[in-house]
């Protein structure tokens, strides 16, 4: 098993593939899967798979079958740390919240437990209340996890007010570059780079799959 | 200057970051910047902003102040190939279709033209339309770029069409693994991958730099 602290970021953004693709083939009464399966799934190099799956699993499968899907799974989820799951609140509820707020995909355990928002016409008081109640939630329930879904412009003031009653992550989402303090983790989901490397995929189809 | 196609996935990541803090300095009629500043704005390694800098630049800068920030935009807007607009289209007109409809942080180019959906509801015939009409505006706008915002499994499906119509690249929201022939570009737009990177991060703090 490689040293848990070693996995790069590239291989650890596979990780959630991998348990996707596993789930799946759980719910198929699939009982083992090689990594060259998994590959094939998620079109990656099957070296690659493997180095990945080194990280989490203290096997290397059965010769011939492969790794045991249930077990496989466990290891995964032990590793991306969805035993415990971890609340986080989103600011801004508009188009962007709400998507956030009821997103379904996530393969990790995070619970979005409420959103907030300065306008009192988006708020229900269920689970989109008025940002004057954010402090009293986040400090009550012990929220981790700041999710930032406002206007570029209030993107900052919004993250300093996080900080402040005691937020430890900002996943932000305005297209906006903020500071935080050193000790707060902030993970920006650029929708740009994103879209920066499929264009750069269209234009460059021959390196296609360089940009995996 | 670098070879333009051999550019890493993640610098061509960071481009859009550059881009956005020069537009951020000309509005503050800032005349030069220097890789050094730039990257402490958006807490980079100088070095690696350099490297990046000399794929998009032909000049180092002058020395002492820097980059010309007007010059160094319109490079960059050169290589990220933002002088052409891009037309997109969106299938799924949901609450994540909308914000992405909606969406104002887009450095690129990129001009979404419409949304469909199944539901006739969400409709309003001004920028979101039946799915039927998805051909036929496909077709007669040459539209290139599909955006899926469509539920976990309607996606595949979804793709199939898109591809069926002559999309050349989509760019998936939907949480799940979809297939595209070898002649199309396909970019997953993964948020449980980045939420497993923040949570790794808030896990593993003193790590926080790698991740960036």
């Amino acid at each position: 098993m490689g040293d848990k602290s070693n996995i790069s970021a590239a291989s650890l953004k596979r990780l959630p593939q991998y348990l996707r693709v596993l789930k799946e083939k759980q719910k198929q009464n699939v009982e083992f899967i090689s990594s060259t399966t998994i590959a094939n799934e998620l079109k990656l190099n099957p070296i690659q798979v493997r180095k990945d799956l080194a990280f989490v699993s203290k096997t290397d499968g059965k010769p011939g079958v492969g790794f045991e899907v249930r077990e496989l799974m466990k290891n995964l989820e032990d590793f991306l740390g969805l035993k415990n799951s971890v609340d986080a609140i989103i600011v801004g509820a508009g188009r962007l919240g709400h998507a956030l707020l009821n997103y379904t995909g996530f393969e990790n355990n995070i619970n979005i437990i409420a959103a907030f928002d300065f306008d009192t016409n988006k708020c229900d008081n269920d689970r989109v209340f008025n940002v004057s109640k954010m402090e009293n939630i986040i400090n009550t329930k012990n929220v981790d996890i700041g999710i930032i879904a406002v206007p570029r412009l209030e993107a900052q003031k919004v993250c300093n007010q996080l900080v402040e009653y005691g937020i430890k992550a900002i996943w932000n989402f305005a297209p906006v570059n903020i500071i935080v303090p050193d000790d707060v983790v902030l993970k920006n989901e650029d929708l740009s780079a994103s879209l920066s490397i499929l264009l750069k995929m269209v234009e460059d189809r021959s390196n296609k799959k360089a940009y995996k």
